[in-house]
């Protein structure tokens, strides 16, 4: 590893100052003037003087970061563009911003990635995330789900955060029995042992509350966790905070994206009660996660009551130990070895899984957004100018007013009464069933665009194994090194595998529900529909 | 009466005989050049010499023919148009033409009106039907129902036929008992009296005939009366001329149109079978009309097998002593005479009913097309969409083939079967619902476009009847004869209001059915789709 620090430039023509290549495959160690580190791609770097340090000498190397994603098993799929610098930002100034939730984008501001430069290509047959900014909303009506908020760049949160380190056994932090994270084989494969009662929470009572003086205004929900009960108040900033704490902790476990902060109409009652909704959609898939729902961050999150401890809980999770590469060493895995090909193979398979659901959830999304349109629009048109041309022949037949056709006229007349209530069943429909279906979907649209980062993580563990083997083969290395690595490495695998099985189980137990209540909903509709058009049959009997 | 004849201009110039107006009213008669005789509005004659007659001499005038629409109770609609000559063609041509099935417009020709030239004001605040043409066919698709053949002019031909002689008692042939068609007076106004036993007749087996070697062909359809069970083949041209035939004879009864004759692919099976469904329910109407159902003319069309009995019964009908204003010599009406208030407000709600009753009717064929459109396009393809997309969602949940998921990834695919089976339903379902609806409608169309010219009839004789009361107030007829008048004015009166009656009763009967029918077919087809639905639910049991 070199010390020797030249001048060039980043992306986007930034000073840096460079640690020359040993990392190894096209991956530069360099600083910024502002003090920011990272990986740059060394086709970004134009060297531009001989090392002669002009900005304040470096901290102490971190541990060398190979670029790990180079040895993946999907070869093509290794020129991932790494953001200069994303995860070191501090956090301080997040407290200062504790009132503060007029600024739209302030959360963006702790420790957030610079979106607009994730753009990359995936791993596993997987394209990256396409990420959608905040004020970009696609479908633009779909933009009411909330857009995808981007995850951030994992991998490069691993590597930074000692991936190497971790998996070259150089990190051994003392794990206490109680923290430790234990995976069970299964029939189904590795899943996460449920070590803890399960336990709810709910998101209620939004309320707009105001500080300094009515200056700032924001709203506050209202959580109450099951194993508690006792409520605590939370903004959108805290959600974010959150959600922030949980990318940087749980580097395999893919965090769907809290929905979309309102850059206009966040105060209005229809749109908190959404987010209201989306936000306890959100807490429920955290607080039914195995791992998540017993972590210190979430329960400082659901528990805490005063601001004084807020801030001490805050900085305590922000300085975790087991972050990122860390937070394998929490990880206990079963003892047999994994068998390579058939790891290989199942990651295959499952990037396929990941990537063909989440075309089908955009096109189901898109199917059931177009449907709810059409309900509200020509379904219920349809229905109506059946009813209204009914009604018109009625206002006719009254002319006619002798016994013998007094019933038909009536019983028409109530026929376009009837159509015209089915018009008003279509228009009413879709929020009964199009888009609770449409928010599940979206939900899952979150978590499958955030899955490519969280696997890139695993890629470049198996990577980074692969490159110790070579090493050993060209005596580099010793076995016992490489036993140790491709042992760390098995640990990652048994993670991201449980992951994908938890995934999975999720998967079945949600889209079950999903449809059951899709189809339960639309059941009674077409009963209803149908109990209306009986009705009408039966003003004819006496006609 | 002058019989003086000068020479003039018609309508589109051409030359004419005219007997200048002692008729009144601005309406003169007029003979063209190839015999024809008419009325024509004074307004549309231009004198081109003195009365020097060009042609060969006139035949001895009819019977005098006042302009019976200029006193009718509503002045303003008294500008008709009457086309010259409509009626006086001869039938002769019809037996050569026998065989000829293959020229489109050969039916025109027997005695047919000349349709461009019909358009005129109505009568009792009742716009004239706007006719349209065979080849016009407006709402294209709406044109597979059959466009509304015209009428031809009732007034005119009741004219002609000796309106004024029977008013005046002038016409007085001896009437057999059995013909005597009775007027009895209910609850609900005077009704045709039912005299005979009810029966049917049945439209069957549509069958390509040809003629000369094959030069012609023709479908010829099967009819077979309850009374008989005797089948009698019969082609379009035959209905053609029963229709005309029941047209002149029965003037103040509405002969709802024949469906339109094919000018292409009229052998296809698909449109035989529709105009087999036609015909059908156009004998349907007529054998089931008190009066028509008893006429000799149908009786010969049910009945005649041999092509010489044909000819005989065909010329016998085209004879008949009974014909127009001569038809209401049969008719003996209830003793009580007419309060002519009375009269005219039934008339005049019977006009307003007839007028948005049309309305109405278009109205609901407009929209149960558009809604059969949307069945077949935008309903079907909303569920095939979400049925698409249920299935392509399948596809991808089969990667993951665990003992877990095996029977939600079945669920799904077969929800996907049953969206894509309800697509499917929609579209097979307008020939079962709106389809037998829209043809419904479409007599009602007809009959209703009918009416306006056959209450122009009743207008006109009121007219006159009015008008002779005038000449009793100025001593220019005696009281004899104008009592005499009124009782025959109120003959027409009588027959006019059992139409009238008769056409309402059947209207009730009609709407009841086809509402019934209609949403018997729509509750059938959300049971069943509902079904689909509840079906593909309980897949989600086991999953």
């Amino acid at each position: 590893m070199s010390e020797q620090c030249i001048t060039g430039t980043g992306p986007y023509n930034i000073p840096m100052c460079i640690t020359p290549d040993d990392i190894g495959d096209g991956w530069w160690e360099a600083r910024s003037q502002d003090g920011r580190q990272g990986l740059v791609p060394e086709t970004y770097v134009e060297i531009i003087s001989a090392p002669e340090p002009q900005f304040p000498p470096p901290p102490p190397p971190m541990v060398a970061d190979t670029g790990f994603s180079t040895n993946g098993y999907n070869t093509q799929q290794q020129q991932q563009q790494q953001q200069f610098s994303q995860q070191q930002q501090s956090f301080e100034d997040w407290d200062d911003d504790w009132d503060d939730d007029d600024d739209g984008g302030s959360s963006n501001s702790t420790g957030g990635t610079s979106q607009q430069d994730l753009a990359g290509q995936g791993n596993f047959g997987l394209a990256a995330p396409r990420r959608e900014g905040k004020q970009i909303s696609p479908g633009s009506e779909m933009s009411k789900y909330g857009t995808v908020k981007s995850s951030f760049n994992r991998f490069s949160h691993f590597a930074k955060s000692g991936g190497e380190a971790f998996l070259l056994g150089q990190t051994e932090e003392r794990v206490s029995d109680s923290d430790k994270i234990r995976i069970v084989e299964t029939a189904d494969g590795p899943m996460w042992l449920n070590q803890d009662a399960a336990y709810t929470c709910t998101v209620t009572s939004p309320k707009k509350e105001s500080k300094m003086k009515g200056l700032k205004s924001f709203i506050a929900y209202q959580l109450t966790p099951s194993f508690s009960n006792l409520q605590v108040s939370r903004r959108y900033k805290h959600f974010d905070w959150l959600h922030e704490r949980l990318e940087v902790k749980f580097v395999c476990i893919p965090i769907p994206p809290l929905p979309d902060k309102a850059v206009t109409g966040r105060y209005e009652s229809e749109f908190v009660q959404e987010r209201m909704r989306q936000l306890q959609a959100w807490v429920n898939r955290m607080v039914r996660h195995p791992v998540i729902c017993r972590s210190d961050v979430l329960h400082h999150f659901l528990t805490c009551t005063d601001e004084k401890k807020w801030k001490v809980g805050k900085r305590k999770a922000e300085k975790d130990e087991f972050q990122g590469a860390k937070f394998f060493q929490l990880v206990e895995p079963p003892n047999q070895a994994l068998e390579t090909r058939d790891l290989e193979g199942k990651m295959e398979q499952f990037c396929k899984f990941v990537m063909n659901m989440t075309d089908n959830v955009k096109t189901l999304i898109t199917v059931h957004h177009d449907y709810a349109k059409k309900q509200i629009g020509p379904f219920k048109r349809e229905y109506t100018k059946i009813g209204t041309s009914l009604k018109q022949l009625a206002v006719t037949f009254k002319l006619e007013s002798s016994d013998y056709s007094r019933n038909l006229t009536t019983a028409i007349d109530l026929t376009g009464d009837a159509y015209n209530e089915i018009g008003e069943m279509f228009e009413k429909q879709p929020p009964r069933e199009e888009y609770p279906l449409i928010e599940a979907l979206y939900e899952y649209k979150g978590i499958l665009q955030t899955y490519p980062e969280v696997l890139k993580v695993h890629e470049g563990a198996i990577g980074k194994a692969k490159e110790c083997i070579k090493l050993q083969e060209e005596g580099k290395m010793n076995e016992t090194e490489v036993t140790s690595v491709l042992t760390r490495a098995d640990t990652i695998s048994y993670a991201t595998l449980a992951e994908m099985n938890n995934f999975q189980r999720d998967r079945v137990i949600d889209f079950k529900a999903m449809m059951q209540s899709y189809l339960r909903e639309q059941i009674d509709f077409y009963k209803k529909l149908t109990e209306k058009l009986e009705t009408a049959l039966h003003h004819y009997d006496n006609a």
